[in-house]
């Protein structure tokens, strides 16, 4: 017997009670049983995302959420701000592309937050040239940045363009306050702090944002917002949707009302917390300067290969941590601890990291990290 | 307790190995334990399409599978004929307008299945001013009807245009040669006669598919063939996938293996002829002129509302057949008797239409229609 451990970044361990309801018996998605699930997911939604605005739901992957949210707010030759800072600031600004989008990028350095005011200063050299829409990212999840979403939202709020905000890795995980913030749309998935198996993704948008859709021009049916928003008016999706993910997610947002949202993020920043203590005890560095508090990306040592620690890690100890991404590849490890994880799952990261850095001529005291761990986690 | 019976025309009831699957839990999508059931779940397809050609697997609706199709073949101002019979060879219609692609319907009456002939006439017609695709439906759900699949890829064949089947409602319960019927695209979804909950898509591209491919102007990302071809070759997906849909869709097919494609085949062949006997007996009549085995569209007797019916069906018995579609709303009664349904099954639901049209005020002697379908189905 070997246990598995999945602790990646993303997808993430789901909750026994989650995965049961995904394995409901199917009801039909045009009536009553199909709306009561619908509402209490877009419910949710809107509790963990802090907004009243209304929420689309789609079936298909985070980066279909992005893709539509491209396609029915702007048309080809439209001018918008990227910031990229990592993979998914990068794919962005991809997407934009390919839908014939005047992409200004705002190139961030790998591992650090991006600067609101170089936002700020973006928009104002703009004047004139009108932006459309600022698109960044919560959670960098491939260098494990939080970017100060904030601070981004306080310069977009007095423009003209749209603030566009993928969280598909930190929400439900990290302190998130769209409607405050002055966020005009979040695009989320369910698979990571929201702790269900992939398959859907949803976008909120605000009234600023939905004066875009009517004018765009990018061709979609499948991805288009003006119909779903008709049908999700009356409680259901425009197309059959993934029923069981919606059973499934209807029961992980209830596992996070009954923790308590507040309660959420503070488990959370937590285990960031002791991860990070841990990585300094082991002699080894947390990778980014503005570090997230779902996910910790560290620096794998000079001599050690991180597409190997990662394959021992996975095929001798059952564990299943992220791997480095792009230029990051083979440098970084990144343990996911977000959703359905608690102060165990850390020490067994930590353990088993531990271990494994030894297997591969690495000196530590075995321990050191663990003990780090728990002189924080303790009485907690 | 109030027993419940999913009967419409997808989606559809799931076995309970295959709701158990759903549940597994999750595995990473980048590594081994799902490049064996991606491996899986891509040959049991091609052994329900029988094909030889490369499969493409989509987190979505059956309808991101169609529209991925449009975006990867067609660009703004190519021409496609489309089969327009029913709701859904409308939809083909609906998306390539989308794309700005211009559409040459061949509309047919709502019932009857295109004549293959009209298909090679307008094919024809156009020579010198190209068509690039034919757009056609193996079982148009909304009317109930079969189109002869094989008499359409007879005369596509040896044209320039590539044809694309959309199998949502067919595969893997009528009878479907892909390769040996000139088919270049199948879409099809996990939904209806597969067995599983709805949220994954695929569509299978011959070489003549391929070659329109890199020359589609239109924009795509998530919906890109070329990128998810390559990822596809390394049994893997592009983006995060339906990981749960994926080990419930390998079981499915896993049954299909079982029980064996043509035994399959005969039983919803089996359990078409035993609807259409009760129905005749019951005094009430079968919509479309050429019915498909998969489901069966029952016209509702003159005095009777076929939506006050269905609700009735529902809310007083727990059984849901399908509505009518478009101009059919009210109209007819869908009975989809696809993928996990025995001949019990159809007993229940022929008992359960008898009793509901008698609560209406339609005269007949009750067990009539059960009689006839068990007239057929002794011994089998």
């Amino acid at each position: 017997m070997k246990k598995r451990y999945l602790y990646a970044p993303g997808p993430t361990t789901i909750p026994e009670r989650v995965l049961a309801a995904t394995a409901h018996p199917l009801v039909h998605h045009r009536f009553e049983d199909f709306a009561r699930v619908y509402e209490s997911v877009v419910n949710g939604l809107k509790m963990v995302m802090q907004t009243q605005n209304d929420i689309i739901m789609l079936t298909g992957s985070g980066t279909a959420g992005m893709e539509a949210t491209v396609a029915n707010l702007l048309s080809p030759g439209d001018r918008a701000l990227v910031v990229r800072g990592g993979h998914f600031g990068e794919r962005w600004s991809s997407i934009c592309r390919a839908y014939g989008v005047s992409v200004k990028p705002i190139d961030v350095e790998w591992g650090r937050a991006v600067n609101p005011k170089l936002v700020e200063q973006r928009l104002k050299e703009a004047e004139g040239s009108e932006i459309k829409a600022v698109f960044t990212t919560l959670v960098e999840t491939s260098t494990g940045v939080v970017n100060d979403t904030e601070g981004i939202g306080a310069v977009v709020r007095d423009s003209n363009a749209v603030l566009v905000v993928d969280t598909v890795a930190g929400l439900g995980g990290e302190n998130y306050l769209a409607d405050e913030w002055g966020v005009d749309v979040t695009v989320g998935a369910c698979q990571k702090c929201l702790m269900t198996p992939p398959g859907l993704s949803f976008i909120s948008l605000s009234e600023k944002a939905w004066k875009l859709v009517p004018n765009s021009k990018s061709p979609r049916y499948y991805f288009d917002f003006t119909t779903a928003r008709e049908k999700g008016a009356a409680n259901g999706t425009l197309f059959t949707p993934a029923i069981g993910l919606f059973f499934g997610l209807a029961e992980a947002l209830k596992m996070i009302e009954e923790e308590g949202l507040e309660h959420v993020y503070r488990r959370h920043e937590l285990l960031a917390r002791a991860c990070r203590a841990a990585v300094q005890a082991m002699g080894l560095q947390i990778f980014p300067l503005n570090p997230a508090n779902v996910l910790s990306a560290i620096s794998v040592p000079d001599k050690i290969d991180g597409v190997e620690l990662s394959k021992h890690l996975r095929d001798h100890y059952g564990i299943t941590f992220g791997g480095g991404q792009g230029q990051l590849k083979g440098k970084v490890l990144r343990i996911g601890h977000m959703g359905y994880f608690d102060k165990f799952d850390l020490i067994t990261s930590i353990a088993a990291l531990e271990m494994a850095l030894r297997d591969k001529g690495f000196i530590l005291d075995l321990s050191v990290g663990v003990r780090a761990a728990q002189e924080i986690l303790i009485g907690e």
